[in-house]
């Protein structure tokens, strides 16, 4: 077993799958296939700044989010927009367009999981 | 999108991989196949209850876990043990032995995810 805390992991300025970065946005890759063997699915914890947008993009991979603290919104291509806080799950399925945007004056935090398609 | 909180999901009674009960563990499936179409991996929130021990135990699944609260034990066959709390990080490879004990008086919660090995 491999065991760390979050704070161990370092926290770099995110990325859109395409390469464009995103302003005020930090991950963390706490398990993933280079540092832990994990050949499934990695797990990421974000942290949006106040006021930070994800703009809507979209990839094969599905997301499994976790809100960890703080107040975000998730919105889609469809209007569809919903308010999440601590404790509250997001399931994107794979290729659907999403965007993200932190509603707080404290950072929102939550982890997000991908799956490792081509193994 | 499909968005829930926590408490929306059956706390159920945990089982191991072998169909053995664990008493005083509970457990969520937030993300799932069966609910969600999540076809890569799923996401449980288990709950163990005070001075509950999980006993070791081994499956091909590996783990990736994320400690929301309490105080808990992992253990393996080789004698190692980690204590870990809120925001540590655990990873189990695939069919690595593997126990866990709940340390404190309330409850040891934690996200444990699972890939779906045969799509």
């Amino acid at each position: 077993m491999r065991i760390k805390n979050y704070r161990q992991v370092e926290n770099k300025p995110a990325v859109l799958s395409d390469g464009t970065p995103v302003e005020n946005v930090y991950v963390r890759w706490l398990i993933d296939k280079e540092h832990d063997g994990a050949n499934n699915f990695a797990m990421r914890r974000f942290e949006l700044r106040a006021e930070t947008n994800v703009p809507l993009h979209s990839h094969s991979q599905d997301h499994e989010i976790y809100i960890l603290s703080g107040k975000g919104k998730f919105f889609n291509d469809s209007g569809e927009e919903k308010i999440v806080e601590r404790g509250d799950v997001v399931y994107i399925p794979p290729n659907e367009k999403h965007g993200i945007k932190n509603l707080g004056q404290e950072d929102f935090i939550f982890l997000c999981l991908i799956p490792y398609l081509n193994k």
